[in-house]
């Protein structure tokens, strides 16, 4: 109880401590939990609609807030960075067309569900058990509505494992993952937090929801992340030797014989003198370029994506790291769309 | 059409632009503004049933955000104001108290309904007017759970309108209002735009949802300011007279043959030097500790308040602004909850 | 020499340094200081005709910029102050319009003769002693298009002397001064810096230039500082009793018997918690507001005036001093104008 | 009208909206303009006999500063740049010797004959055709000072257009220009203005001012984009394939058979990371060291060249940008320099 | 054990997880900790025969560092602020006098016997009740050199515990304390640590080392601090009624009858406006100039103070609260020497 | 005397001025340095016999700050450096594994002796001869400690010189230095001053204490700094040619003949983009990669090591430059404990 209170829960506090009826909480929980779901449900049917109604369209990114910072070990910051990079995304400082020529004006091309209240709904006292599972049936829910293809907007890495174990339940089957980051996030657990962003991809192996996991930008590593590594298969590249793997890594051909390729991206993946809005400064990482340059190239049906770990609380004062991050949104939908 | 999309909106443009069938778009926000008013109906539920369940209460404050930044005339920063304001009530560097002793953490004084989702409804294409009355409904739906009364974080000024039409229709007649703000907001409209943030009291005055109009702090006005003031009985303390009138403000006993008092904080009412992080930087204004007298001494049923145009994007790398905006909603939540 | 250079002019070292004939440097030096001078004029007369053409006003206050930082002791940042104030004076972010109601896009109140080209003329390998007369000849150049009233801004404090020198010499006879600072200024020299900005009282004083020097605010005073306020019979008052003398200089009346009234204001005069954007961070001072109720009750016919020492290179990234040194000099404006 | 009010000029809207005589109008804003030319006549001339009379220099880089950001699409804080590029150039963290040797405290290097008055000349409601005219004047007037050459500093990227001009009609014929940006900077017009700094190269390619056009670091560009570069004949270098054009772009020989080569700067060639002083953040552009390895192997006479789009308002407290700005110039004065 | 780790003890952790036998550590330790206070008393000695050989002087303040911030509930900057005020103390911006005149370059009105090396004792695993004892010690080695006196720089504020207490052992008896502070710092144990810095008034009042303390700007206090409060017999002021109090506190005078008076500066005891550089930010203080009234008119023999709790990692880049807290121990310097 | 005034040694000058016996002050001068040099053996021994207890090490790294900032030409910050390192060694957003896989909790990989108390004994008036003798004495008793190395913690550049003269007599002949730095450090004197922290290397070479002379990131360099490499037999590498010097400097081999290699690391040879936060801005660096990459293929016997020109006045309010530097250390420690 103490441990989830420092999280940040007031109410669960005080829903708890007050001695009332758990029947009266829980039900009021429930309703809250199917309502939000019902809200995530019209506004995806109203893009999915529209998409279709265009014609068209194959594939076509939606994005979904996800603002989650509380499995964060240091700071929570990443849970405002879903409006901070639409703002960034729409800012009139560029234009809005992708770097090889798409659209994002089209709705074709992106489209928008908006967040998932995952605040309010923590503060209701729901636990994260159920949390993630909304988080899951949020996806899902846009998975439905053809053409749509989730691109989640995080909050921090711990939401990679609910997004990913609804993607690969609603195709039926595991996908491969490109994952960049700075760190493997696939300790046991953290803290004894089991959902912790240091955790997410221990679990996704775990659940079987991915074949293949590739490890891109690693440079903060210990011995029992590189040991869960060979444990799960993991292919991890560390920064070390980046000059010798640029080669291969700018060269990807991912999900033969899987449902598709996932791409998680964390901020942190590029050295903070690209990126300083993230909670965990490791020097020493991927330029934006070398980011580009193995995206641009990956040859993959990408069915999903998401962009973590952008704290908005530790960007400079005008938002270069908001930008940084909308760029890799723009950049996926441009790899997603068709 | 061009004003409405240099304020933001994409899709709204998108959608029009589309000739996508206006009865498929018409249908589909309907449901997405149905779903959100159910999912702030039962969140407010849940919190209603929870303080009857505890009770002793006659009015309690809770939270509602409205993340809206769109109707100012500068800057829109203050639409990511809600969070971050709640950061800040809950930061561990300050204790849960207020200065004249109630208790934060006691659900009988502070719960919380979380955001409406305005960004999303306006993203689904929806108009001012109809954001308005889902604005106003969301009071409603507050109000509606006694003993809650809403204590709304704005946002930009555009949102006292149609809480303030609100909290008068639910309660059936006009209220006295306290304004503190460095500006009178009763232009007739600013740059075309009715629901200006410049131009939230006079919709108020307008619509007779108030009979009494103090606004204090006022530094920055024009010809036109002052004579809607006239037209509409306001009673202007200006900075200027500040000395002068400073007994009768730290003295003032309102409400009286009314339904209540709604107490309205700009937080721009402060100087820049207590409060930077806002969009219309006025230098001359009040000291935190002037609003604290003001409001400690007020004799008053307050039935209502707002406190916005807090943008955390000017403010202080370290959140300053966020603990004034946190602190002024504290000492607002002392004053409405019994 | 080695002196000068420390100051920044690389070109006087050059100069100096290449044999080049002096007779050739000192006629091509002549030539850029008439050029100056005459551009100065045109404006000057431009602004004029207008404002005659327009009719009506007694008293018009004109802008002048006087971009000097190199008599500063410790940074040279006022030199960038010009530009700044301006862009804040028109900043979308407040209206046209003086605490008092004074409309400033009106030319009969305002109008702007633009920069001295102070820093063009240093690189030429112009002393100081010739500097300081190009900046009393602009001074006189804009006070001969009646109705203009030189509005200077600066600048560091050592452009108080050249301004005051010509106001005092056009106007054939010594002025009264309200002087706001942290510091007295009035060091007989500072480092040996007879130009210093530390040093302009004294050189005012000695030169006849005032008759009664009233200065407010000061709390970083040494005993030479009060053994000189003495020599020169100046009141001064300390912000140690400020709280005392608060109603006296709430209710000045000033200029009787001399040829008019200058007011003169080091940013620095208001707490640093009011302006940080200042090179001299002296906590203890006046707060905007104090700074407001002495000027608006001034009684006085204010014949010129100066805002100085604003440092754009310590401000806070949202301009927050810029925006206190426009309101300064907007309202002087209003009390420059009839 | 409205249209440029809301650009900033306020006095261009008192002139017209007053009544005043155009014809009184007219006279004085020549008799400004003619006095500005004169002015930097007289400063170029005095700067001409001295390294003239130095001897030995057959080329010699002259700083020419052009305040103006009104032709930005976003932010028009490059109006502020020039002082803050000089200043770092001679600031005392770093010597006075460029990479490869050259002194540039010797005048037969560098020189300056400060800023062209834009924003007192627009300030006298002269338009943009004229205002681009008074620019390309003051190129001229450096040129006519042999050995001096041009090194502008900017402003926004509009200015590349009267300066190029300038140059290709003084040496009587067109130029090669070497043009390092994000954006290609060639649309026909930016929301209606012919003088966007996001048109200044579809001016110069239609007035026949260049012959060969390479553009390096571009990646934010449309269809509109690409297109006129095809029609104009435009070398486009993007930064998606730059790992593939190194090599090309590092070995630049330019020049043959035109009357010489301008190198045009626009510091957010640069990724953001090194230069996060500039209104347009695009991520993944050049590294400062890319930028140093392009122009040091350049072989090339270049004649005249720009910096510009540097916004001080937008650097790093430490002035980041500002010795990035200083750099370029410091580079390029040493290859501009014989 | 976990608890202190967590605190940043890393050596302690190491020490003792290592099986090193406890002797050796225990013998080394001693041994640091002999040659630390050795360090300290040749200091003072120094510092006093300086002094002494002067002559003239009754009472001398002397700088004593406690770089010591673990005990912060919140952050732990604070141990880095010793530094950073000496800095601030003989910055160039500002001269050598106080506010009523003496020279604070004359060694009989202030020395400097460095810091206490608290954090090398740390690292070497010493426990905190060795540690406040050599912080105890460190003070009485000071007030062995007659006639300085300790002007203590924290540090976070449980340094005033053993610091009171070393100096009413010393002086036989108990103090009177003035307490400048926005929190009472009197809770019984903070998290469990007695040594807390929001414990360290309990710690001084159960040992009967004060007998009237003075609470000054308190406004965040809980139930708990307020009984804690009645329970000493604490006079505490809370700034909800300072325009009441204030006639009475700016009319101090204290330390009759007791063995002198001891002055404790939280920087916090300021509006943040004021401070910005402060772990515990809390709106609605003193101005600046408040505690300058309170501290210019106080009638007492000061025989000690500290000026705590100022972080500069929340500072402004100019480091504005640097300079607040310098001008705090300037301005105490002035009110304890003699 | 009044050039060392000016670096802001406040007491020498009162030492001296006051008439105080010469003899009272050198012994007390003497007694303070005794009693420090102590205090370093005393923290060294304990840290050496704790790693011999625990066994096994035979080459192990101890940090030993030498916050010094005087020598500086620009900017006195590194002076802070130290503890804001070691902050950001144990910060909680990384873990204490280096890249190759090293842990630091471990003593036998990392140890701390703390900082010499380089301030005070500035403070007490010994000059800089006799500092830099205790500077040299303070490595000699680390090094005293065997397995412990010493790993030095700047501090500004000077500092290099009286660690290296420690290493190489305390080892009994020269060694081999990899210096990265943006600067040679080379020049005679700067300023007159012989131990400026742009002569150190010119120290270094003169007396003996280096064999070969590794410069890499070199591109802030004079005509005489050429030369004085030249002089000395240093091998140059400057950033202009490092494309093609790279493949030589990522596969260095050093120290075969001499007594060991020591590594000199000034936080300016990487780009400013990587690390913002240091005195001299000097575009065109290292990225942090480079530097790890030339680190960790280094084959050598590393026997010291340093780290300076980290101004934590001059990082990011995030602390992005604490990071490099610690992780700079991180990987040192790496590359020297066996």
């Amino acid at each position: 109880m103490s441990t989830i209170a420092r999280r940040g829960v007031h109410y669960l506090h005080k829903l708890n401590a007050a001695n009332v009826p758990a029947d009266l909480i829980e039900k009021g929980q429930n309703r809250v939990i199917d309502a939000s779901l019902t809200l995530i449900r019209e506004r995806a049917k109203l893009k999915g609609e529209l998409v279709r109604a265009l014609g068209g369209a194959k594939a076509s990114s939606s994005l979904l807030g996800v603002p989650l910072g509380h499995n964060s070990s240091f700071l929570q910051g990443p849970a405002f960075a879903p409006p901070r990079i639409r703002e960034a995304i729409w800012c009139g400082s560029t234009n809005s067309a992708t770097e090889e020529g798409k659209e994002l004006k089209d709705p074709r091309v992106l489209t928008d569900v908006g967040d998932a209240p995952v605040q309010e709904i923590r503060d209701c006292g729901v636990d994260d058990d159920r949390l993630m599972n909304v988080i899951s049936e949020s996806v899902k829910l846009v998975m439905e509505e053809d053409p749509l293809r989730p691109l989640v907007l995080g909050g921090d890495h711990s939401i990679s494992y609910p997004v990913v174990r609804a993607v690969s339940e609603k195709l039926g089957g595991p996908v491969d993952i490109l994952h960049l980051d700075a760190h493997p996030d696939i300790y046991h657990a953290f803290e004894g937090n089991k959902y912790s962003h240091a955790s997410s991809f221990a679990r996704i192996m775990e659940g079987g929801h991915a074949r293949r996991l590739l490890q891109v930008g690693i440079r903060s590593i210990t011995s029992e992340g590189r040991e869960q590594g060979k444990r799960f298969g993991v292919e991890q590249f560390e920064m070390r030797t980046f000059l010798r793997d640029r080669n291969f890594l700018e060269n990807l051909k991912l999900g033969e014989g899987v449902k598709g390729v996932y791409v998680s991206i964390d901020v942190d993946c590029l050295d903070p003198a690209f990126a300083p809005g993230v909670s965990h400064i490791e020097p020493g990482g991927l330029s934006f370029r070398d980011v580009m340059n193995i995206l641009h190239n990956l040859q993959a049906d990408v069915v999903a994506a998401d962009v973590v770990e952008f704290n908005p609380q530790r960007d400079t004062v005008d938002g270069m790291t908001a930008m940084v991050a909308a760029k890799l949104v723009r950049e996926l939908t441009a790899k997603i769309s068709r």
